[in-house]
């Protein structure tokens, strides 16, 4: 066995705090982010504001805008901050013990204001359309109960930290020379497969700081429009979009770490 | 020549049986059918469902749906059990003597429990949507005869065995750098290319626990119903979506090992 | 500089003709073209034989399952015969001198036979639809003239056999890690994409292989049918994609060969 | 630290002239735009002028055909000229100091020149249809503003340049392995994601070199057409494709060079 796991990250690492690396990477995830809603939402609202989706990329075309993104992103971010780009995939990597509790807050609050500030910009070109179609934000739909959204989060989220977790396997790595070459390509794949699936149930999230920044951009403007169901709507539903990713990434770090690897029977060697 | 074709299998490897890794594999396997069955059945749900294909991911958003999940999931399980997600390809690697006979009879059915699992989560989602839509389950489509379902059948899955045994073959990737580095993305396309070309025609089986696993899920409950036509008959199919991957699969390993490497030429020597 | 280009294959090589590996390399061209012909004939015909296009995989689709499929062979069979599974590609690379005029017409004559049994297979699916429906014959589109047919065969073809002689090029592979690596994947999307662009125009051949196998088996039944105009048009416009194909390859290796390459004016060093 | 940054490219280095290679490369973007228009423009035709969209390659069909063009020149000119096939992407590596500002403009001019060409042959196959249906050109869509459009071309190109310089950053390079390898792949998605987002409101230039090519070869006829609105439309929107893109070429060039890679404040060492 020619590899070694990397000893798990500290909660707290006073020396990160005093590199330029650390906020850089901050910053990193920040322009990701506010680039990965920009795209998203504004092909979101091509869509759903045409009257027939054949003249349109379709819903197909949104898949393909979130899954593609996180491709093109992960790939450019990975080398500076690891290309999160998700509070999930930073919670699951969290508790797998890859990065600081520091750093992880830090990436979480940096994701959400670059997701606001990239709906914000969608919102800034075109307010009236944005608001008439529901602004890309998250809802569960009619005919599914939030049980429903909350189940179809937890699996979602599942699948893509799970990717992530098998694509920056340390024994993998050092095993499979193809593991970390192709690694973005099946990350990015793994949204748009979840958004294949879940559309139509919950618009799918899989992804907290997309939730909200949709959410919270959507519903400023809507406080004064006294249309009690679907103003508050998406801001209502935003725990299924917290607390279900969370879940389907501790899941998928549980899974990884301790049937995979079975790093907790290791660690006392 | 660089290279060692290594030796093949033992019908019954004693060993193995008491190694961890050995049951990690079979969990790995019916985790990653689970999350196959999951998420295919569910984009296949959201699209017969809808009255205009127009508004939903498409019948090409299905074909991706499948193609893209064996992509990530080979991707993500090939280090872990191979990556089969497939009774037909664990088959077809068996006859070439890639594994043992206990291994290939576990991962079939750790497969079919995992495809039992996921198609019964898709229909715990909707069960009103998922009875009256054919819960995802291949059937011969009027206009053919079951002889055209079992043709389709062997040539699809021979194009996927094919694939995968070229993409995992010892001498090309001795000689050929891109041959294992690429290896999960042409397997996800020959699944994605089967299902553009046969899902007029059977809906796309080309693998047993994928065909089992919605049929299951879907009889059950219709077995109380009294349509007899529609009630029995995914299970009455299934022997087509068996029979059909077992041929393909053994052709691809014949036209692999006898043709392409004369190995039954070489191992007197 | 730190490559050797290979010395110019010989017109005719007496000890290929003894080997195994080269009559494999044609049974392999043999199979992938039946393949080919196979997925994407059937695949065309479930679209054109559809009333609405928006319930099938759509002309997207047919690009996909042509592009998707010579990615997939090229990948299968590169190491074999070198995954021409085209005329026009055989062409291209023996008047770069990269195989011998032998296997040239070798592989031509398997890849025909190969089409021609791939497109029968699809007609013994469904002789009805597959008569009605053209047959997925390359025909020049009403309104285009034979002009721009003959254009869009030679610039279509260029633009594979150009990516084929980049991907292959052996200074070019010594210098770039990234260019044997990913092969296959531009060559597929090559295909693809002249797909997209002029399906409209001919159907796009850029093959003489797929347009003959076509033309030959829609045409044989169609002869005692009297529709002059429609039965011998498939036959009757072949010469276009012959000669279309034949002239796009010529240019590309003239224009990688001479203009990229400078191989005559370093020859005589 | 195993990688050295390469000196920044001075603007004018005499001997770059004397040399074939610099010619050669300019040929390689003449003949890499000319087939990038040619492929595109010809796929928007076959959309625009047929009235159901669903029975062409739809608009996801276009942001493919853009994108998959870019992901196959890239791979193939890589190589000889860097595979620009974009004024935008020239000029935001000359402010990176990747080339010198001769190369550059030499670039620039020949980019334009194949653009014009391939454009104009698309207009030579159906000159009504072509001048029917907008010709290609980019327009700000109706419903949106010049700053609207202005804004799109900005981040969209962005998006774009800061891909590309991800993925040829020399430290990068020398660190993660896949970097290099999948780099013409993440390139041409981002083209293809772009389009996804902003086809609704510019059609999508983000290379000035696309929108002059159809811009100039749309507007050469109809300059007798005395149709002011739409004849002029294509040349007098023209400065927004080229002042937004490279905008958004030169605000990715700093955050790539001053944020990412802190460049200004490294070199005094």
């Amino acid at each position: 066995k020619d590899y070694k796991e990397p000893p798990p990250a500290p909660l707290f690492e006073p020396g990160e705090l005093k590199s330029w690396s650390f906020y850089r990477a901050g910053i990193a995830e920040f322009v990701a982010t506010f680039l990965f809603l920009y795209i998203t939402i504004l092909t979101v609202m091509g869509v759903v504001s045409s009257k027939t989706k054949c003249s349109t990329v379709g819903i197909q075309g949104i898949a393909w805008a979130f899954g593609g993104m996180i491709f093109a992103l992960v790939y450019c971010t990975a080398g500076i901050s690891g290309g999160h780009i998700n509070p999930a995939v930073t919670f699951g990597l969290f508790l797998a013990r890859k990065l600081s509790l520091t750093r992880a807050l830090y990436y979480i609050v940096m994701q959400c204001l670059g997701a606001i500030c990239g709906a914000g910009v969608v919102k800034g070109f075109k307010k009236s359309i944005y608001m008439a179609n529901g602004g890309g934000a998250n809802f569960v739909n009619p005919g599914y109960t939030k049980g429903d959204g909350l189940g179809a989060e937890i699996i979602g989220t599942f699948v893509l930290v799970y990717t992530v977790m098998s694509a920056t396997d340390a024994k993998r790595n050092a095993r499979d020379s193809h593991v970390p070459i192709l690694a973005p390509l099946p990350i990015g794949f793994a949204v748009f497969l979840v958004h294949l699936a879940t559309i139509p149930i919950t618009g799918t999230g899989i992804n907290p700081a997309r939730s909200l920044g949709a959410a919270i951009i959507y519903n400023r403007d809507h406080a004064w429009n006294d249309q009690a169901s679907s103003s508050m709507g998406a801001l209502f539903f935003q725990w299924i979009f917290w607390v279900g990713p969370f879940i389907g990434a501790a899941l998928a770090a549980i899974y990884h770490q301790v049937v995979i690897r079975a790093i907790p029977f290791k660690s006392r060697r």
